[in-house]
């Protein structure tokens, strides 16, 4: 990027420049933290943690930068410069919404609340989580007003526009009310052929070593650079680092081969949009990834879209028994069965199989809206999830708070408006890859002979390469043709369910 | 500690708590990048720690602390606070002595020397090696004079005072002038008396996955906190961390199973320093470790006074049996002989003995204080260094720059002024276990019987707990009843090699 003739603009770029610097460090140590630090570092690490971001924000804020952007705007700036300037003004504006003691407030509180849950979680102990809850929420809600303010957008709206900016409730509607419509009886359907179906289990135990091997060898074949990045375990997976130096965790679980296996894939995907940022733009809002269900489209086109095709499983098959040693279970007809089996008995977001899991989400957000928006409390919470888990899944989810409304970390948080990213993204997913097979007809050719390329060209070219150059709807557009569209997602589901 | 009515103070505690928690995450991603970053990280991780310690730089100059370090001696503190505001003036002295441009211009050369150090070492290239050393040697003679301006020592002093305050070279010259006349002489009366026994070498090759179960096992006995702390592996062994999660390193050799433990004994000597430094210091100045030499005394204390004990050898012989199987090697009195066996063929100070060791070092004292002082030029060392090698050690290392005056990173770094710290170290460990073997008479049957504690206990007591509360000479003399005094490391080498 040129900045000549450009000084507030230059000035601009050096800060962000400096604060990515800070959110590297930050990045590092926060996986530190999760794959390695022994348990008595925790004290000392979250005063050092609590430091650097004290410090990030503090750059973030930097008064300078109000008259710096406005005088930007009038600087001789380029396309690409737009854009990073649009970046930097939103990252602005997020970072001065909320004052700094309503920040630290809401730290503890989530802090406070997220520590007590695991415990309360496992106990089923909803009375001892209900307080902590409420806190949790009254701070949500002072933070959702104050995003609303600043960004114009309805309470609910400015805490998903943090994480999916764009997005509006009038399209969520829409799009969620549709996937209601048609998805229980699919999956009605689903069940009902699947129910003369034969599938054989892998049989174990899978030593934590050989499964070892096997994800190195899955993500290496999945283009994973592990000169510019890890793999490693921890107690939650997690796609840590910085794209110059990716962290992917999994975990392993010696009675079951294919869980982590699937998870480590689904990082996978996550890895490879940060490691392929174009890399002129790193440092400045404009090289970050565009939104977190582009992620999760990223995600969920390398486990759901590649690793669950047919065409894959074949190039699994003989790498599960080479390892594990030959089984029926392996046989790749069977593999394809079990990798596709949908399971409507599992009350657990996510182990839900992707035909069952939008109506999670969809759950989810019937119950998190209304809540910020005060219309309900948080002990309205139980019976709402209980009766939309009976309507919507088939369910009986009550007094089971542990499988029910405690089963997620997020609202112990105060993470609202995040969930519907999961399944936008799985939509996205099966636009782009929608998108690949008319540009490569015979696609599950290529990926049965284990040639990658045609997919990953096309993601590199009109996903991982743009980075934020465009909003993403304009994104969406430019990849695809359209912004985005439910039909794909349903055609995915009909042609690998119904098919 | 109370800061009550002390705000001047209060306010330079703050501060040295928010530096802290910046060393903190310097240190931590230090040793990311040695033990686990991939490659292609290293440009963005460079970025990344240089502005952490601009960051550091900026907090420790922060020209408020002169008024603040003022007004703090005039107020009502305690002996312990006072300690501390000695410390944290002799550190605001330190970070301003230098200009930040000259900081700079020393952090670059070293580093451009360093890295062509090493391939020009391998390649025996010391006419490419000097035109870089002249450039880090001109800016470090800079160094020692504005050093010394700030402290009104000598250069060499100066430059030494970083490492170990206190420190004259009128004493080192004592002390090393000491060594020099007994030393050669003894070391031949060792050989001689070396020169009858038979030693029989382990056999290996000693799989890397049972060294490391090895070395984990003798690291617990030797009583490093795992929940505090890991052991990694790193092209070079090192000790990184924090004293609140010590990251010590090792590097295993499939022919050797001794030298990564010996290594490993020794860092963890210097990491049950940092683990055990008083809790309710850390943060500040005065809950450092004391000085380079006291440091190096307490990983020599572990390695040299305790390890190579027939004692403790009787303790690791069926370790290692039990390891790796049984071999004649094993038998606890050969075990003995073989890690007391001085090697004076080796051109190489980090692989010498610790009879030879210190001529190693006066060697690197008697060049490097001369060139600093500018009595002597960077294209005079190869001679010198050739003819101190034949006088001191007998060995010839002329044309051989790789086992000669090209073998030490020290000096392509600018790091000048260190190498005394190793020697000073070893006496002060011979002196700490004189006293407690005076204390504890019996000291070798208790740790025949695994019982460490009378040692660990006096070392608790007397060294780790007590951080920076005295000056080195009180510490000495505290702990054991007077300063450095050579007599004790003369005794032990004679009891060991001629008892």
């Amino acid at each position: 990027m040129s900045t000549m003739n450009t000084p507030a603009y230059a000035e601009l770029t050096r800060l962000q420049r400096q604060i990515y610097q800070f959110l590297h460090v930050s990045k590092i140590i926060g996986w530190d933290r999760n794959a390695m630090m022994p348990a008595k570092g925790n004290e000392a690490r979250a005063a050092a943690e609590a430091e650097v971001d004290a410090h990030i924000h503090a750059l973030r804020t930097s008064p300078a930068q109000r008259e710096l952007l406005d005088r930007a705007e009038g600087e001789n700036l380029g396309e690409i410069e737009r854009a990073n300037l649009r970046e930097m003004r939103r990252e602005w504006r997020l970072a001065n919404a909320l004052p700094e003691s309503l920040v630290k407030e809401i730290a503890l509180a989530g802090a406070r609340c997220e520590h007590a849950w695991r415990t309360q979680r496992k106990a089923n102990d909803w009375a001892g989580f209900l307080p902590n809850l409420r806190e949790v929420i009254r701070l949500a809600r002072q933070e959702a007003r104050l995003l609303a303010d600043a960004t114009g957008l309805s309470p609910y709206e400015a805490m998903m526009d943090r994480f999916e900016p764009g997005m509006s409730t009038a399209e969520l509607d829409r799009i969620f009310g549709d996937l209601k419509t048609w998805l229980p009886p699919f999956i009605a359907n689903v069940r009902a052929k699947q129910s003369t179906e034969e599938i054989i289990e892998p049989a174990g135990p899978f030593p934590v070593a050989k499964q070892r091997e096997l994800s190195l060898a899955v993500v290496r074949l999945l283009g994973f650079d592990f000169e510019a990045g890890r793999l490693d375990e921890s107690a939650h997976p997690f796609n840590g680092g910085v794209p110059e130096d990716i962290r992917m965790t999994t975990r392993y679980d010696e009675s079951d081969c294919t869980r982590s296996l699937m998870s480590t894939i689904h990082e996978t995907g996550h890895a490879r949009y940060e490691q392929n940022l174009p890399r002129e733009w790193l440092g400045q809002p404009l090289g970050r990834a565009r939104s977190s269900a582009i992620h999760e489209s990223m995600s969920l086109s390398m486990e759901m879209q590649l690793a669950r095709s047919r065409a894959f499983v074949g190039l699994l098959a003989p790498m599960l028994a080479r390892v594990y040693g030959e089984q029926p279970a392996f046989e790749p007809g069977n593999l394809y069965r079990y990798f596709t089996r949908i399971k409507s008995t599992n009350r657990i977001r996510v182990a839900a199989d992707e035909c069952n899991y939008p109506l999670h989400v969809i759950l989810r957000y019937e119950i998190e809206r209304p809540l910020i928006e005060g219309a309900i409390e948080c002990e309205d919470i139980p019976a709402l999830w209980n009766e939309k888990m009976q309507s919507m899944l088939g369910l009986d989810t009550r007094d089971d708070f542990n499988n029910g409304s405690m089963q997620d970390v997020h609202w112990s948080e105060g993470l609202v408006g995040y969930f519907p990213t999961y399944t936008l993204g799985a939509m996205y997913a099966a636009q782009w890859y929608a998108t690949i097979r008319k540009a490569t007809p015979d696609l599950d050719s290529h990926i049965a002979a284990g040639n990658l390329a045609p997919a990953f060209d096309w993601i590199r070219a009109n996903i991982w390469s743009q980075a934020r150059r465009w909003q993403t709807a304009e994104l969406a557009t430019r990849a695809s043709g359209e912004t985005l569209n439910g039909e794909h997602f349903k055609a995915h589901l009909e042609r690998r369910y119904l098919g």
